[in-house]
């Protein structure tokens, strides 16, 4: 069983490894011209200015959330110190995983570019390359600090012999790690999508409505802040917020495991693996994840003309079905054949089918949110068709297409829901979580792909690099637009997953069995959960606002302020259309002067503060809502909340996230001309403009407020997991004896709420 | 007791005498000219080819609707066909009260109009008694309805000596008058907001935005239609929806009133009225209201030059002050001192707490939604500032004061249920919502004021009276638009808590005594539910959609095939801002000769067409999804089900109503100009112009898809109970003997699901 114990940080090592070799890779590749350089050095320094604001303001709130925790004295044994350190060392690897890989994806960018240069296969391996380092670094810095933690806590005294009670202690103290990656997570999403947002409508408003230059033009002081946003939100946010869901499965699954051994000891029994099977097990499935994610990043190769799309897919599945294959012999191997769970018998090959319903579910939301999202489906071109009517109707379609879309992922997660815990009970809703989230690594890869490519694309326009440039990155983006969107499902579903594994072992650390909606107690709680996301969501969008009007007054100053960038502003509008070779050459001179001349540190410090500063609200919200219910209101008043938030927070998730995405895509459909009710409709048509509003409007929805209840649900989910022992219900034995038709009689000896004035129906719902 | 049963219809009775006297008051006043009366008749007509329509499309749904459940076999000794019965009158009893409502709110515009020809006090006076009829004639059809019912079935063998399960009978009978009401709201409210919406939005696209003509003028085609709109769905769907409210909360106490005698049965005993006390008190204060309601009407006079908004409070707060202390007394003689339910004591004076709260509840909730909403507030004047930056910002603001309105109104429904049962049990939060809504006559006499305003404005517009006309019913509208927020706030209040007693007399019939959300199958139920109001309000959405794109056309084709619109067109643009009486004698009669061209009546025969058509698919998915759910996944699923669609719609409709209303009246806001960071903007400007987009997506926010929530939200209750019956778990008798520490030893008789292979945790479970 030791021996085990060391195997699983080393999958975590190599996947280290790997994630060095491919960043080493990516490094050595040619960074391309000295204004490439220049503007990617811009990205990256903003990129870092972002993350140190970030960290240090987080560094203060790990230190006090730790402290809090070190001296609470929730759990027995003096433990609480170590659920401060777990929460430290969580804290630490997400924060270094979104480090690494936020420096590496703003090496891969202009990289990306260069190779672009001369061709797209070689281009779409280097954004590819770059995108794995983060999803590497997430899933091997998950495990490892898991893994180094659990051999730490085994060795010490409490953990003696398998004995339930000690594991009980270690889980409880290991759960202070998925705290401290929702922590991160909090600040990553939450602040990194109000930063990108910030800057992308400042940019876009006054960039390109008032001053009328097109995006990414180095004339546009806010520019950098936008490719920055980019990486903040779309690299190191997603990444923060897949560690949480990460983490928080494999650890919401080991409470679970927990339950099972407690429930049947006899199947679950011995010195060595078998004993602690259903703790063991989702560390090593994550283990075998990291194995297909490597082999699936070495998968994705493109022929130059060949399909992008298609090398993704082929990294992307290829590794899941490997990994499918995989779990069936690690669970058949690992857990014994049967056991008995809440009066009924489950099996191994259970516990495999609810893994696989799991990923399915994965993929099949994936699959919706690209079919409501995509360019060219049928809802997105409903939006294109109600653009004609105005901006009004446009945003009438968007609304209406982001609710309906609700729809058939919620069914497939209720089904899941029902097919995992038929299949497996409640550990297996877990393990499904642990089934969709295994392949994070290779998952992560494709989605941080998405905004290198963008970034590339970027980097062209500014850098003036000539058209085909940019068509091979746009060619990369608009693959990466997909994937983002199949992405997004992803974390969506899966924060669902998790937040239900962290709600059933919330239950069993809190000791409670049932929550109870018929209590009305339970119902308010339910009815507060379900509002958390609609307050959340607003204190975002209001946040973007907020910081994208300073991005706008800080633009129009300098629009203003500096007379370089004034001139080539005037000699652009007396140019339109004409090609810069043509212009005068006085006015090129003009328009050369400008070079460099717009301050686009400032613009990135407003962003920065902005988004550090709105994102203290929200994070408040976020922790001390359900700390009061749990505290006021108790466990099951909470397990109410828990709840609300989750199907409130999924919902509106969805909604959000998809609207955005329609919205994004119906404005793209215009570029290439669409056919509207048989007239050809192009960009700078009337129709156009009004999808450039529903943009607007859905670029808060789908990167800021959207993927932010991704976190919110989880993150109260783990705060109450954390909480659970303080408030858990105390029991005391009771003999129930059930006298059944009077005809026979059994005898249960089952624990009821050590309250005196117990009453009659009180032990009924006990 | 007897004699008791015969007093309730006669309060009835007195509603609709009063109901009469009003209606002939508002007939007799003067019509005004001619063209007036011509105006006023076709929107009289177009309101009853809908109401026709609506009512024949009904007939057909009723009757085989009444056939399923009179054969249906649910119910013991042969009920069936009394359910039916039950459902056929509830149904009728809200058809009518609709029919007699708009009849008289289409005589009382035009009158309204022609009173404000001399002055305010009057037309106040008409407008309100206009209302007053439809809020008389729901309270005076539901309480005659409900009370002839009940002497009918009383009479019957099945109730006799105040049998117990003679009762249960009887009441299950009597849900069926609920379920009509439900299925009139579902058609009133959904085809309603449908109607009332395509002909705003095509109107006010076609017209102001594409021809440039002001509202309510008579050369656009859509504008009577539009006015027939306001009829349609604020005050005949307003009616039935409130009408569902009012019958669903007193027969949902009245089903947990029996449980309360079921378990106390020395209490409730005796021959008389004691004995049956919980179940005849809802009947008694719908009783009490209709008095308070009438007295009410008579408090509304405005001298000249007076507050019409005083004189609207004064009579719906004088009236609320009168009915709580006649609740005092009636609770407090009414009910025994006190009794025993589920372990606890409860007092009549709970009782009483519990009416208070109710009521306090949906006063509060009123002036959130006002506070949220309202001309000047805090929150619009943030959209108003927003519009600056254009209609993105705009939306993206009104989007986010939406989410944000949430937030108190939850708190408070939350504290009202903890509250109320904190005093008198689960009938406490029934009671509740009886407290709430015992009032209805005189709030909806208020809500349907608002409409019957603005229609009055309409005709004044489309009649070309002189402009003080117009000023007058503006000012008369302005405070309609306040109490139409606070109604629509006092709608979604009251439909929670119906929705939550008709949950509770659900599982009491369905014999459930938890709903355990650590069940996976109830966690499914709840995302389901959850997921119904997002895709029920796409729906709705989308229907507005579609049928204002007929509608579009129409006008369109209308300008450029009849020849007179189109040349009166024309002579209106060419002189712009000049005033009629300075146009060229050919231009006057130029634009004369359009006079009545328009072909009102098509548009009207589009709207009607469309709310119907439209109307069938979310009325399909709202009663057969709970159908489906009940049956295939069983009572407890239905139960997360209800849960889910409780708390996820009744957030969509707060969020979807607020966003609409706050940003109608940030639109507003701009008419006599508003300060925006130190610059006065105007109507025209292009900060007005954004504000456009956000009142028009705001529309069918706030007047499809919210309001139509309410009306999901009761009916999937009232399907759940209709149901119950069928999907009842069948419970044997059990007894438990509970060892409590091996001290004591209690035993207690209970009844647990007859399922022979229970396994002790099944037991514990129930």
């Amino acid at each position: 069983m030791d021996a085990l114990f060391y195997v699983i940080p080393l999958f975590g090592v190599l996947a280290l490894v790997f994630m060095a070799l491919q960043s080493s890779w990516v490094s050595k590749q040619e960074v391309g011209n000295e204004k490439m350089a220049r503007i990617a050095k811009n990205i990256a320094d903003g990129a870092m200015a972002f993350l140190r604001a970030e960290y240090s303001v987080l560094a203060i709130f790990v230190v006090v959330v730790a402290i809090l925790l070190g001296i609470s004295g929730a759990n027995t044994e003096g433990s609480s110190p170590l659920v401060a350190l777990s929460f430290v060392v969580g804290a630490i690897c997400s924060a270094l995983a979104g480090f690494i890989g936020m420096k590496v994806a703003t090496k891969a960018n202009v990289r990306t570019t260069n190779a672009a240069r001369t061709g797209l296969s070689h281009a779409l391996k280097v954004a590819f390359r770059g995108g794995a380092v983060m999803g590497l670094g997430v899933v091997g810095l998950g495990v490892l600090g898991l893994g180094i933690l659990l051999i730490m806590y085994t060795s010490m005294t409490f953990v003696e012999k398998n004995e339930l009670a000690n594991w009980n202690v270690l889980l409880t103290v290991l759960t202070g790690f998925s705290f401290g990656a929702s922590s991160i997570a909090l600040v990553a999403r939450v602040g990194g999508g109000i930063y990108t947002k910030a800057a992308d409508v400042g940019a876009d408003l006054v960039g390109k409505v008032e001053a009328g230059i097109p995006e990414d033009h180095p004339l546009n002081p806010a520019t950098i802040a936008d490719n920055v946003g980019d990486n903040v939100g779309d690299v190191a946010g997603m990444g923060a917020d897949l560690f949480e869901s990460y983490v928080g499965s494999i650890i919401g699954t080991m409470v679970l495991g927990l339950a099972l051994m407690s429930t049947d000891t006899s199947a679950f029994s011995g010195d060595g693996l078998a004993a602690i099977s259903p703790i063991v097990l989702p560390l090593l499935l994550a283990g075998a994840g990291i194995l297909t994610s490597i082999l699936g990043t070495y998968m994705v190769n493109v022929k130059e003309g060949g399909n992008p799309q298609k090398a993704l897919n082929i990294g992307e599945f290829g590794s899941t079905g490997i990994l499918i294959v995989l779990s069936y012999f690690i669970i058949t191997n690992v857990l014994p054949e049967s056991w008995v769970f809440a009066g009924k018998e489950f099996t191994s090959t259970g516990v495999f089918i609810a893994t696989i319903i799991g990923s399915i579910a994965g993929v099949l939301i994936g699959l919706i949110t690209e079919y409501y999202t995509g360019f060219g489906t049928k809802p997105v071109k409903k939006i294109v068709d109600q653009s004609v009517t105005g901006a009004a109707t446009n945003i009438i379609a968007g609304l209406g297409v982001g609710m309906q879309s609700t729809a058939i992922p919620i069914i497939i997660i209720a089904a899941a829901i029902v097919g995992a815990h038929e299949f497996a009970g409640l550990y297996g809703i877990a393990i499904a979580a642990v089934g969709m989230l295994a392949n994070t690594g290779i998952q992560l890869a494709v989605d941080a792909y998405g905004p290198i490519s963008d970034n590339a694309g970027g980097i062209a326009e500014m850098a003036e690099l000539p058209k085909e440039v940019r068509q091979r990155t746009d060619k990369l983006d608009a693959v990466g637009n997909t994937t983002a969107a199949i992405g997004k499902g992803f974390a969506i579903g899966s924060a669902a997953l998790t937040a239900l594994a962290l709600f059933a072992a919330f239950m069993t650390t809190a000791g409670i069995d049932t929550i109870d909606v018929a209590n009305p107690v339970v119902m308010a709680g339910l009815f507060l959960g379900g509002m958390l996301p609609f307050l959340f969501s607003s204190m975002a969008m209001d946040s973007v606002g907020k910081a994208a009007m300073d991005m706008i007054e800080e633009v129009r100053r300098q629009f203003k302020d500096i007379p370089e960038l004034k001139a080539a502003l005037n000699v652009m509008r007396k140019n339109g259309e004409t090609e810069y070779s043509e212009w005068s050459k006085k006015d090129q001179e003009t328009f050369d002067a400008a070079d460099g001349k717009a301050e686009y540190d400032k613009c990135v410090d407003i962003s920065t503060k902005a988004s550090i500063r709105e994102m203290i609200l929200p994070g408040i919200l976020a922790i001390s809502v359900p700390t009061l219910v749990g505290f006021f209101g108790g466990a099951e008043m909470l397990g109410g909340l828990l709840a609300g938030v989750t199907v409130s927070g999924v919902l509106m998730a969805i909604f959000q996230s998809n609207a955005g995405g329609a919205w994004d895509n119906a404005k793209k459909m215009f570029e290439d001309g669409v056919d509207i009710k048989g007239t050809m409709t192009y960009k700078g048509s009337d129709a156009h403009k009004a999808a450039v509003v529903g943009d607007t409007v859905g670029d808060p929805f789908k990167d800021t407020s959207g993927p932010s209840l991704n976190i919110l649900v989880k993150l109260t989910s783990i705060v109450a997991l954390v909480l659970a022992p303080f408030i858990a219900v105390d029991k005391v034995d009771v003999n129930i004896n059930i006298n059944n038709d009077e005809t026979s009689s059994i005898e249960i000896p089952y624990e009821a709420p050590a309250d005196k004035n117990m009453s009659a129906d009180d032990v009924i719902r006990y």
